[in-house]
């Protein structure tokens, strides 16, 4: 199995890539890396270069781009060499941190659309108090989204699930303002009633206050609330963390206390740190594509090189190919 | 002055809504209160009715109740007869900690539409880490709202915002999935451009990352985005608090540090407990309804009164309705 890193997006490259691409190939026998970005960038932290290849290119896509423009002029950006690794089959999978648009950008017109979807969909797997996580699909990839890609997001987030998370049978929730049946706007009103002959275990809908506490297994909404509900989860995250360490540095007293209480505190970090997941997978492309946060490290970058081998090794893409196939040519 | 309460509404009525009013008659001089609800309930935490009346009835809308259906059908339901004291002008404003919907509804049918408002949002003050707060409006009386409506919030909230909570020219955001313009889905590229022009203190996108950190003072949205983000924000910060206080008591020296640190942690709780703001006002109406949080106690629901008497008090509603005139007969 070949996966293609884009080695040049995130904060961290390429250090976190070429790292996190060596502790892959050390753990998986079967994995070979295309590293793609600056060679004079990369070797520097390269100690080992056994089953890593290098694709050299001066070119790359930051995160001011805007998306559509940079995948159509920068033709030799290190993220666009990646996907044409993938286009071309000489990778199976490939990985960036940078420009999350460009990406999806990237993956639709260089890798292409699986037949039978309308609609890519970008999907991190987030925290819950259980640290068992949930699916959250879509995140961005489509602000503007049909009842249909929503079923198609079901499928696509619950063969996922089931095969690469090992949750049996996943829930699957429909994002919504209320629980009953017929709350919401025009479109969850839509997507419920496609929803409820979709082959997944539809669970109905679910609110974003239970997300945390696991609603659901996998969850369901058009791009722009999902986008919404992640990086409100993320900001209230953050400004609580912060508030705390305020309070508890006030006195020196606190600041003994806290010191005590420090490796729980962290725990709970550790609990709603969701790069612990590994990346968002995007959905409904003919190859899997992994964004991983633009934050990552090493260990970020290991997780999500992994989460990618596993949507591979794991034949997330045939089941979802077929299941569309199943569904009168789309589903 | 004259303010309906419905008291059979929310968790801890008709007790927080009697206590409540007799508070707030001792604090403002003006004020006269009407209370609906069942006598013969309310009658024993009366302790001094100066200035408080009461409408007995035994009709109630319970939260399970739908919306539509019980305005209709419950004619003589305490939260229906304290908005036909509104409308009959009877009483300048009313408040409600029952079912969100049905008073939304009674708002609507009962009270009415102000000249030139298309569709009332609900607007409830949100915490920030600075304590400020800022409104997000709407969070629900509207899940399919159009540009326009959005405009309209904008000149309804930041009128609100400065007059009542006596922030000079507010910061009016528009709640989107990235900050820069065009970003977002077809509702946000739209309600940008109409509220470029709109007489607020416009300053373009603002990520729900952002809120808590108090990215603008009024921020706008659709329904359905703001009361998913209303709840995610509630539902992270339980679910963190939860988590919290697990680690902080699973051993014996934990314990012991987290009462020294009780204090800073009760603190930032208190930062994010949104009712210290009062309730939601429910704006674009012909007079003000406020909905209290559910689990509203006695000082939640004297701040929810303190609340509709400023916005009475300091001319929001003829503030709003001369911005609509002078927008060429509706805004």
């Amino acid at each position: 199995m070949r996966i293609a890193i884009d080695a040049m997006g995130g904060d961290d490259a390429p250090k976190a890539m070429v790292l996190g691409a060596q502790q892959a190939v050390q753990t998986y026998s079967d994995l070979e890396i295309v590293l793609v970005g600056d060679e004079g960038k990369i070797r520097p932290h390269l100690t080992d270069s056994s089953r890593i290849k290098l694709i050299h290119t001066n070119e790359a896509i930051s995160s001011e781009d805007s998306p559509v423009q940079a995948v159509r002029s920068k033709k030799r950006a290190s993220m666009v060499l990646a996907a044409g690794e993938v286009k071309e089959e000489r990778a199976d999978a490939c990985i960036s941190a940078g420009n999350t648009g460009a990406l999806v950008t990237a993956g639709l017109f260089i890798i292409g659309r699986m037949k039978g979807i309308s609609r890519p969909g970008l999907a991190p797997t987030l925290p819950t108090t259980d640290g068992k996580g949930f699916l959250l699909i879509d995140v961005g990839a489509n602000a503007d989204a049909k009842a249909e890609h929503l079923y198609q997001y079901a499928v696509m987030g619950s063969i996922y699930v089931e095969k690469v998370r090992g949750i049996e049978n996943p829930r699957v929730g429909l994002l919504n303002i209320g629980t009953e049946e017929g709350k919401g706007n025009r479109l969850s009103q839509d997507a419920f009633a496609l929803l409820q002959d979709a082959p997944v275990n539809f669970i109905g809908n679910v609110e974003s206050r239970g997300l945390m506490e696991g609603a659901a297994d996998v969850v369901v909404c058009d791009g722009f609330s999902g986008n919404l509900v992640l990086k409100t989860m993320e900001g209230t995250a953050l400004s609580l963390f912060s508030l705390i360490k305020k309070e508890l540095t006030k006195t020196t007293i606190r600041k003994l206390a806290a010191a005590v209480l420090k490796p729980g505190l962290s725990g709970v970090k550790d609990t709603v740190d969701y790069s612990e997941y590994g990346g968002a997978a995007l959905f409904g492309l003919s190859a899997p594509v992994v964004k991983a946060h633009g934050s990552s490290d090493e260990r970020a970058i290991f997780n999500a090189i992994r989460q990618a081998r596993d949507i591979v090794s794991r034949d997330v893409m045939p089941m979802i190919a077929e299941t569309a196939k199943n569904q009168n040519g789309g589903i």
